[in-house]
């Protein structure tokens, strides 16, 4: 039934919260703060830049999503510490089970689909040595639109030539996983930290905490 | 210059902090908590339905947050708690100098632009009066939509039949702010609480603190 495993990479695969040590070296004792901000707003300005059409790559916006966080905590910075911490988005930490949830989930298609560029996917991909596990890293930058517009979706059964009836999108984003439903994907939420379901209308095939989970649930369908 | 002013309602013409005494009825020491992740979970429904394409209207959508606010926080509620603290946004208050500057902007056609529902929104400024300050009540309802989608912008300039350089959009909402000008209104930000500036790509004409400081600020240059 399941002939292709698309992930979410922020959040999903790479723990985003991984910039806190790097935002702790310029801001000490504000790591957390920061990052809590700046994940939001970067979610924020993905949805509104969309729904705008005023179009920016997840680079640009993410940059400036950040520069909101330390102005939102009356930090000062400068662009050197912008570029300084924004980097570490193309060294981000991969959650411990990725790497063997990937080859558990190998019969089938492996892709991530995200809203990062082509180049912050490839980079981070490469570094992390997740791009040997993976045959497809789709950006939404082609599109210039973000999730969880339908035609982010549709790319990947375009990409992967496989029915969205028949691919397993995973995501640790709640919005996402009812975007993904709402267009009609096998979806997989894991819910990492335990948060309530959104209210969006839209709700899961399957609730894990973990890949390791999800590929015990869902392969065990296939036999 | 200016012919027309347009007003978002909650949050520019409406506290919607409101709320926070009713919660306290129902889950005492608990209101300012739900009312902050309850209007953040409102406005995060609303750009997503928006994006999806999954349109339910501003009074299913709010309740909907609501719910997910009180499960965030693992407070318990049933169907009679939620509709008893909905109906405060029928009776939201209205900010101080609101009244005072109605009357200033008069020489201009007044109205309201909002995500709300006709039904909400028409109740609501009957409960509190301010219906007979204003020409127009407008409601993203019909479109299906959500701010900050240019529809929603375009919505005013049809219904008022001006120009949009001529209308002044007034909003406490930064992303409001941003789609209205990327949309091509003259447009005022009342940062009522300091916060900093949305990183968007748009700037304001007008930041000031309150209604009454955008009347002074926009009738001088009238004369």
């Amino acid at each position: 039934m399941i002939k292709a495993v698309v992930f979410d990479a922020y959040g999903t695969l790479y723990d985003v919260d991984s910039v806190v040590q790097k935002c702790e070296e310029f801001f000490p004792k504000k790591g957390a703060e920061i990052s809590k901000i700046w994940r939001q707003k970067q979610l924020e300005y993905s949805w509104l830049s969309a729904l705008m059409d005023e179009y920016k790559d997840f680079w640009i916006l993410t940059g400036n999503a950040l520069c909101y966080a330390l102005e939102a905590l009356e930090l000062e910075y400068n662009e050197d510490i912008i570029r300084k911490i924004l980097r570490v988005y193309l060294n981000l930490k991969h959650y411990p089970e990725v790497i063997e949830a990937l080859e558990a989930f190998r019969p089938c298609k492996l892709a991530i689909l995200s809203n990062g560029t082509s180049e912050m996917l490839g980079e981070l991909a490469t570094n992390t040595c997740l791009d040997k596990h993976l045959d497809e890293i789709l950006s939404v930058d082609p599109l210039k639109t973000y999730k969880p517009n339908p035609e982010v979706y549709k790319l990947a059964v375009e990409k992967l030539g496989v029915n969205k009836e028949e691919i397993l999108f995973v995501s640790s984003n709640g919005w996402d996983v009812s975007g993904a439903k709402s267009f009609g994907f096998i979806v997989g939420w894991v819910n990492r930290v335990n948060k309530p379901m959104e209210k969006l209308g839209f709700k899961p095939d399957y609730i894990v905490s973990n890949l390791k989970e999800l590929v015990e649930k869902t392969m065990k369908c296939k036999e």
